[in-house]
């Protein structure tokens, strides 16, 4: 390993200038006019599997942007690692509010600015450096290797599933390794091992046949919209307990160990509060707001619209209000049975006077991996040697949707060890990463590989 | 009285082929390619008058349509009444509804179809006809009659407040008289005596600064649209009876005789919700769907928007949410005092975690004639004479703005004896008047006026 780590360190100049020529290429997956610029970071990506040493590069087209593959098989009997990520980068605007160019990659106190720098091309890229440093130094891998890189993660990963769907040979592994999460915050390393699941349901309530006016029919006449509050905002009580009847009859408790890590993570409240501008925290009663947002189960509205909603006053009495409504998921919530509960409840509440349309919009499962997982436990050791710091074990309030499938379709675990900071501007202007942590994850990446060789292998 | 009836029947047809007349010119008020149009009916209106006898008949220009004046002043002893109509009319949209040309009167089994018919010409013209009448038979009117014809009621009378303030003196008068509503029923001539208020309020829940991700902020940060809901939905409870603190203060009761008199009219419920499509009635419990329109209080949802309300699942936390909601009120409420016990209300259960801005947009005074009043009795005496029939009293759940503005500015009863029918079609396609009524409107007419005479003299 001591080479490894030579190498990488001898060759810094040589990662960042490739790096660079990474993050110049705009390869943003939504704009229709960038076609030859998502094949050009195809290419280049291509190109870099090469260099790692991938004894099988492939870009396979898709009837989106290209997927870029490549495998080196080192031995049947090694375990096998699967790396995912993804070149395509989110659009730029407003464009006027970056400090530099998007796309002319600036190097600023350690930073390197550019669209794509944290999402994902750089966190990604610590992986094809950590595979070169290992075959140019051993000629040889300690595991065997294979990458799945798509062009269309910022566009919801729309071929992706049918490419795994098809592939599940070709990708078999004993673990998917991604990088495109963030430390819990600078100097604090990270991995992320719980990820809420979602129930999206949307609500129609509609009363007469077309819209009437307030005055001449307001009395007699259901409002929708007002039938619709009252639908809805008994669905959390005064403590923000759901109160959807056996809504938490399946969730696992908070483990004490998790607890203790979470209490001692770095989360300033008053900070937190100031940087969103609210005056103060809500969320479920008896719980921290890590808790509540990695290990509680929430309710939320997404979206209402119901009448006039324009300047002024009209008096309109609607014929229809919708609401769209999301609770994020926890394990163990089964998505599908709490939309059932979701309609049995706003069934059982409804009045006669409106009728009620409620149609499931998206479903996604809960995902949480035991803390004492050997690749977890592998995983918190290599970052400890590559950053020289013991990471912390961390959730996501949201969802990846790539990990369930993962999960679901190769029956591998996931491993998520994001090297990003929460506040490099992934998806906004200004977007950046720090090269320190570039360097410590391509190192954490070559303990990695090495160390699960190693631990699969006793 | 026999020689005005008697000229009334023997010149029916040539009234007739006279509001034909008027309904071919197309006077949308709203369509700005219609000023010769508008002009043309007012000048219409001005021959009218002139018919009529009005000893000076003038049109005003505003800085929008024009208005046409009229009187004759018999004697300064005599009563006075004011007529208000309008000849502007609504738009045709959607056309290719109508059975008949909207500006090409067609009459059909007693039916005249036009845009314009019953909403205001033929019933304002009820009033030009009477008038006619007498001046032709007796060479005198029985009171001094102004008339005071607007061409902006459809775009909200924009200048005719105006107006009014400044014409105080010469608007002076002892009752306004305005044909521009319906019966109760076919075959059920209605004096309409009260008019419910309006407190329209809005109110704005902000959060975080922007909108946030649902999933990675969802628990410990507050939903604006789920704080909105909780804010609206207990302003009414299960009784559908406003929680508002002292929001009944000022209500009047509704007396035995307004009660029996509902009671009695031919409201079928079955019908009501069947036209609306609505499964079952709401409304305030303890009372009767009529009583609920004309004499209760309500509170509407007439508008909500948050988030995303488009087709699909976005999972966003949002960062403000709006409702517009207004309050119908009766005698004795006061607006201002409404929308300050509103605010109270709203601010009193307004949780730390957000912040809420609620705006006064629109008030409106309820508005209530005393069943005993001299001109109400005077004037169901007149249509029983005119219609063969005693007329009901009945209120409506909506605002006429002018009504107030009437009330208050000229510190006079208004009188609201309209000769429509509710399924006539104003404002819709297939507008129609029903002759019968047109004649029955005439003759009512001429007699108001001449025992309101009467009655103001014995």
């Amino acid at each position: 390993m001591k080479e490894v780590i030579e190498y990488i360190e001898s060759n810094s100049e040589r990662y960042i200038s490739e790096l660079k020529e990474f993050l110049r290429i705009p390869s943003i997956s939504t704009d229709t006019e960038k076609a030859a610029e998502m094949q050009e970071a195809a290419e280049f990506v291509s190109s870099q599997l090469t260099l790692a040493g991938m004894s099988a590069v492939d870009i396979f087209s898709t009837n989106g942007h290209p997927i870029v593959w490549g495998e080196r098989i080192e031995d049947p009997d090694l375990p096998t690692v699967l790396v995912y990520g993804h070149y395509d980068v989110q659009p730029v605007d407003p464009v006027e509010l970056w400090e530099f160019n998007p796309f002319e990659p600036t190097i600023r106190e350690g930073q390197i600015y550019a669209r794509g720098a944290t999402d994902d091309k750089g966190q990604m890229m610590i992986h094809f450096k950590s595979a070169e440093a290992f075959i140019e130094r051993n000629g040889r891998l300690p595991v065997n290797l294979k990458f799945l890189i798509e062009g269309e993660e910022e566009i919801g990963s729309v071929h992706l599933e049918d490419f795994i769907r098809g592939h599940v040979d070709l990708l078999k592994t004993d673990a998917v390794l991604i990088s495109d999460t963030a430390f819990f915050a600078r100097g604090v390393p990270s991995i992320c091992y719980g990820l809420r699941g979602l129930a999206y349901m949307e609500i129609t309530v509609t009363g007469p046949k077309g819209d009437l006016h307030s005055g001449s029919f307001g009395g007699p006449v259901a409002n929708p919209a007002f039938v619709l509050s009252q639908i809805v905002a008994p669905m959390k009580d005064e403590d923000e307990r759901v109160t959807i009847p056996r809504f938490y009859d399946d969730v696992v408790s908070l483990t004490q160990r998790e607890s203790d890590e979470w209490a001692a993570l770095p989360f300033d409240e008053e900070e937190y509060k100031a940087e969103l501008g609210v005056g103060a925290l809500s969320g479920e009663a008896g719980y921290t707001p890590l808790e509540q947002l990695w290990a509680r189960p929430t309710l939320e509205v997404n979206g209402l619209v119901s009448g006039f909603t324009g300047e002024g006053a009209k008096t309109v009495l609607p014929s229809t209000a919708m609401a769209k409504i999301s609770m994020r998921l926890v394990p163990n919530q089964d998505f599908k049975k709490i939309e059932k509960l979701f309609e049995d409840y706003v069934k059982s509440v409804a009045p006669p006077s409106v009728q009620v349309e409620i149609k499931r919009m998206h479903g996604g499962k809960p995902w949480v991996a035991s803390l004492d997982h050997p690749v977890l436990v592998t995983a918190a050791k290599a970052i400890e040697a590559g950053f020289g710091k013991r990471p912390v074990f961390q959730r996501e309030g949201g969802s990846i949707p790539i990990v369930a499938t993962f999960t679901e379709l190769l029956e591998a675990p996931c491993l998520l060890m994001g090297i990003g900071l929460p506040d490099e501007n992934a998806h906004a202007p200004n977007e950046r990463l720090d090269l320190d942590n570039f360097f410590g994850g391509i190192r954490s990446s070559a303990f990695f590989l090495d160390q699960f060789s190693a631990a699969t292998h006793s």
